[in-house]
């Protein structure tokens, strides 16, 4: 239960311990089409460019920088938490002019804010985390977009948290670059991080001035090994694509819009039970992820404390809080398989326990430096 | 029996079906701990800095380069095969000014022709294909490190495809910047690249003018993760590193020399019996791969059809020639749990078969344009 990865189910762990086959078998080939597609109703995209790319999550978040970014370009992203944060250090490496759009860690980035800063620069892009897997927040998409494009500028989204948990709409909202990772609410082990470029997306990485500063990660060299051609360009994790493909067959036999109300549902029952001990949700009110919910540690509580126990005791992982947030919020995910009722009421029972215990209250000193 | 993947042992498979825990979990650090012990082992080296980037193989050429190389640089490249022109392409990508020391595919590349482009140009470093997957040949280190460090350069190797199928000793050596693949010899599925960084490279790293372009292969964050820190950098692909535990503690069960005779005897085992059948393998003379045998496809043979009649009737899988060796060789692997006697046998069996069938003999107008 915590930020990921998310337990997984048992066909997938089956899936995984299949024996290899070689990289350009043509019974791997045509798993490699399924997964493009299963990937494209899970991204609910036409994109043809939808492929898992060969690392964990940062990996597709570098590809969508490296691939669409050259030096001297300017590029907003708005900064809300620590994927906000990772993302200007990528586009930086990548030599991008950065115009941050910041909110506090726990609240969305505003698309007014996103207004104001269109009117001081000509972006290529605009980016966007669309949850903060480290706050607990989710930013909506569409007035964002509307605006970017407006502007004549690409969107590119993180759902690393997002996706399979409630809903993507990469189509519908106008997304031109898009990335996610597996371990999260599609539970499959974190290994592949699936992307999707639109159309405009691929042009721009197409006509670029210089070559893509990742051979590794170069739509361009890829589109040939994920494309009809198949001309071999790295080995392919074979074993994370099985595992993929049936995690994605999964998530389609729920069905997506099942699967967004299951996220829900056990959110909501998470948070009134939370309320019921007198707890609260960190993330600003109306914006709260389904899929990660920050806990505000009550004063008094020894936040690493309580966390170790619920570990040793209950065998319940949570996450501890990142950045500003470290010490003030448990990080509580309830992501595909991981969330089941069964689950949100094991944890608020030990977690109960827990803050019933003397064990777990900081010593007045501490409690006072909390308060101040 | 292709160039990789190789078969993978069953407890291996089984390792990959174990339930996921976090990538801060304390028994994924502690797996993450010997899993770098056991690297060192196989990689012959007390270098601190060695643990499996979160990539194929191909990832950690680049972790190699981003890490080391800064706009401008000279670096000398060996160039012998598919991998070493890889290697320019990535170098370059780097902002590297690359000088090319070329050989023949099949061919190694002599220290001489190190020794000569040493003359002209005061390189950071020198790249080298230990052993080339694409043509079957093994190039000697050792007197190409010692001109290497006497020019003041950094050595940089790639064991993809050397590292548990024949002897690679980092330390004994003197090699700086190491990488290689699951997938080979280590008889694990692909998904991750051991790397190791001698302490010289890592001060290189350490000190750059410029941050290294890639985040996600940014040795001076992976430095925090897998160091005693345990700062969160990215979502390490937990079930992969379970299989490379195991395939790691199977490796040194075996005993890295017994395992290093055991190729070479099924390779020796292979190429006589490919010499009874009168064929012959096409690398260098005294320089072939125990681990991957390039076989010259004889005139009048239809080179894929012969091929896909060993996967579709024999369910052997071989590779293909790729570039300028197209249609001319295949690629027998023998690595890590596919190197056995067995495998060698029906192999010679089936492709026996298979060469005095009809239907692989290519018509004679074939025949004789290729015979020009």
């Amino acid at each position: 239960m915590g930020p990921g990865p998310s337990n997984v189910a048992p066909s997938v762990l089956e899936a995984m311990s299949r024996p290899l086959v070689g990289h350009l078998d043509p019974v791997f080939v045509k798993m490699m089409e399924e997964i493009k597609a299963m990937l494209r109703v899970v991204f609910q995209t036409q994109n043809e460019m939808t492929f898992p790319v060969s690392g964990t999550g940062s990996a597709g978040m570098e590809f969508c920088f490296v691939n669409l970014i050259e030096p001297g370009d300017e590029v907003i992203i708005g900064v809300n938490g620590v994927f906000g944060t990772r993302m200007t250090d990528v586009a930086e490496r990548c030599g991008a002019k950065v115009i941050k759009v910041e909110a506090p860690w726990g609240r969305i980035i505003e698309a007014n804010q996103i207004a104001e800063a269109l009117k001081k620069c000509r972006p290529k892009l605009v980016a966007l985390v669309h949850a903060e897997t480290s706050t607990g927040a989710l930013t909506p998409v569409e007035e964002i977009s509307r605006l970017t494009h407006e502007a004549g500028a690409l969107l590119v989204l993180d759902t690393v948290t997002s996706l399979g948990g409630c809903p993507v709409k990469i189509d519908e909202w106008n997304v031109d670059a898009v990335y996610s990772g597996t371990q999260k609410c599609l539970s499959c082990p974190p290994g592949l991080a699936p992307v999707s470029l639109s159309p405009r997306a691929l042009e721009v990485a197409r006509h670029r001035q210089k070559k893509v500063q990742s051979w590794y990660l170069d739509v361009n060299l890829l589109a040939s090994y994920w494309g009809q051609e198949r001309v071999y360009h790295h080995t392919a994790p074979i074993t994370m694509n099985y595992a993929l493909h049936e995690a994605l067959r999964l998530t389609l036999a729920e069905g997506l819009e099942k699967r967004w109300q299951r996220h829900q549902s056990n959110h909501l029952a998470l948070r009134d039970g939370l309320a019921a001990l007198g707890l609260c949700l960190a993330a600003q009110a109306g914006h709260q992820l389904w899929q990660l919910n920050a806990v505000t540690v009550p004063q008094g509580v020894d936040e690493a404390a309580a966390r170790k126990r619920l570990l040793t005791e209950f065998n319940i992982e949570i996450g501890a809080g990142l950045g500003p947030l470290k010490g003030k919020i448990w990080r509580v995910g309830l992501m595909g398989e991981t969330s089941t009722r069964e689950n949100a009421k094991t944890f608020l029972a030990a977690l109960s326990q827990i803050l019933n215990a003397p064990a777990v209250q900081t010593s007045p000193a501490v409690a006072a430096a909390q308060s101040r």
